[in-house]
């Protein structure tokens, strides 16, 4: 498919971030929650960092503790034989497993979409202890006049999803665990359907190791029942090994579009889209056999965990779809294409 | 301690049991819902099944199929070098992991708590795709005048915990799935505290691998949110390495009292108490640092899987609680100690 990517991608990179604290290093900008706020695009950026360190036998982390509200710093061993560093996200000792970077919210401002400028503090930093271990990956959905915000806490505990609203950017509500461990790629759906909100969620199952897109159900967004598995990973695709909803789900005419990301047997992390019915969103009309954007360009390819496109967010304008999205979990990117042309490449579910 | 057992333990066992089908073979009856109804004892027992089998080189296991409402017989090689037999109860493919047995809830009614009348045919079998690998661990939880049962439904891809409500055992109502995989050890309180309900539920972190107790809140019992993690397991007890919700919490004087299942380093599963704040029930005010009950008996220790005991269900009459639990997997016991005896054994949490 051919697809337009901005010539002046990556449009945000970790040289564009001010670090949280002096002593910490930005490794990762990525994953953002977009929206539009008056005739501004708003980006919640995730920001990952790490304490800087001179010495290469170590390996260092934060971990917010949220009984002194500070943050300690962790230190690993790269010669300890008994831990896993191959992920380069995480950290696996034989009692605890680490993320080898702690993420916060930062919030961007845009007029063209293009140029942004970037707060120079947290704008949603941990704050309690289900998000020890950082939050990542927001989506920011608009119902009535408020926004939003779900996004993923991490805790040694689980990951979970919770909730935060605000009609500002300014002021932050906090809701709570609102999908418990684990459960992540969680959006909601931007107004009721016949009555009731809706969200897709991905939660995992440790017996049987599958991370399948569910569906759920709820009169007020916190409270969460009537779940129902929407769709799985599919042999020899794309999308064969891991699936997680996207972007915030898009209302066409033809229903509700939803942009994905699937990860490959090689570990590549694509997008694709599918499209659910108008009144019933449990039920799927159609899906992309081919992903719509794939890592190609060496922004893309080359990173902290380098082949992944992943977007928390998009903006429709008329008929053109501008796509967000994090590349190689190091920067953030633009790419366009229309409607029309995901349509086309959707295949209908029989 | 000193704890009562039934001298007509087990008071109920697999040879009790008419089959559900006739090439089938009941492997254990345990791990029931328990109520009152009337001026009777009702319990809604978890009886496992697997297909009649002859051939010592195979296995056989039964999976519901939901599109044709029917069962389905696998069949493994138990030369199969691919799998693994080891626990007893899985079969783990290199594509999917099976259960060694089909649950489904069968009711049982007694006058006096010992001698129950068993039901010759199921009373709640696989219905649907959430359920085609059995139902399980059923809890029953008296609401006004509705008797709401949360049981766990296994299915290819997750364990679930789903809800059904009753007013008489003899038509049922079917709520979905209320927890997603990985959750089970769902229980649900019996009453609104401060006007919200609340369950204990036991997600499981696939990437973090740990298994706590969480509890939820709801206005309705169908959609829960706002979870909190409520307590872990500790190292070096009898609860080190999993712990799960048991019988439905009690309203006591002091506050909600729970009885819990606790796994230990070695894979022996006894029960414990934990008691719950009354009005803040997120609040640990006490936990057994001993185990209230333990396997000791041959019935506990051994069976289709030894070690075992577990509660689904008790009854208070006076300062007497009656404890029905299941015996290793294979058989329904009763046992019996005061409260007295429970809150001597709490240890308060400071």
């Amino acid at each position: 498919m051919r697809i337009y990517r901005s010539p002046h991608n990556p449009l945000i990179q970790t040289k564009d971030i001010v670090p949280s604290r002096g002593d910490f290093e930005v490794i990762g900008v990525f994953n953002a929650g977009v929206t539009r706020l008056g005739d501004e695009v708003i980006m919640l950026l995730r920001v990952a960092e790490r304490p800087i360190n001179s010495n290469a036998q170590k390996l260092l982390t934060a971990v917010y503790d949220f009984v002194s509200d500070e943050f300690a710093i962790k230190e690993f061993s790269l010669d300890n034989q008994d831990n896993d560093y191959t992920d380069p996200r995480l950290i696996i000792t034989p009692r605890q497993t680490y993320l080898t970077s702690i993420s916060h919210l930062r919030l961007a401002r845009s007029k063209d979409g293009i140029y942004f400028d970037i707060e120079d503090k947290p704008s949603i930093l941990p704050a309690n202890k289900y998000e020890t271990f950082g939050l990542e990956d927001p989506r920011i959905t608009l119902i009535d006049d408020t926004f939003y915000i779900s996004y993923v806490g991490v805790c040694p505990f689980g990951i979970t999803t919770c909730l935060i609203s605000t009609q500002d950017f300014t002021s932050f509500h906090h809701h709570g665990v609102i999908f418990c461990p684990d459960n992540k790629d969680v959006v909601l759906f931007p107004e009721k359907i016949e009555g009731k909100y809706y969200a897709l969620h991905r939660p995992a199952s440790t017996l049987f190791q599958k991370q399948h897109i569910w569906i759920a159900e709820s009169a007020d967004l916190y409270c969460w029942g009537n779940h129902r598995n929407l769709m799985a990973p599919r042999g020899g695709y794309w999308d064969e090994n891991k699936i997680g909803a996207g972007a915030v789900p898009l209302k066409i005419e033809q229903g509700w579009l939803e942009i994905y990301h699937g990860v490959d047997k090689n570990n590549i992390y694509s997008l694709g889209a599918v499209l659910l019915d108008n009144t019933e969103p449990w039920k799927i009309i159609a899906r992309s056999e081919q992903p719509i954007l794939q890592p190609e360009t060496d922004y893309e390819r080359l990173g902290f965990f380098g082949n992944v496109v992943f977007s928390c967010g998009l903006i429709l304008e008329d008929d053109k779809l501008g796509i967000y999205y994090g590349a190689a979990d190091t920067s953030i990117c633009y790419a366009e294409l229309s409607l029309d042309q995901i349509m086309q490449n959707l295949k209908p579910i029989v």
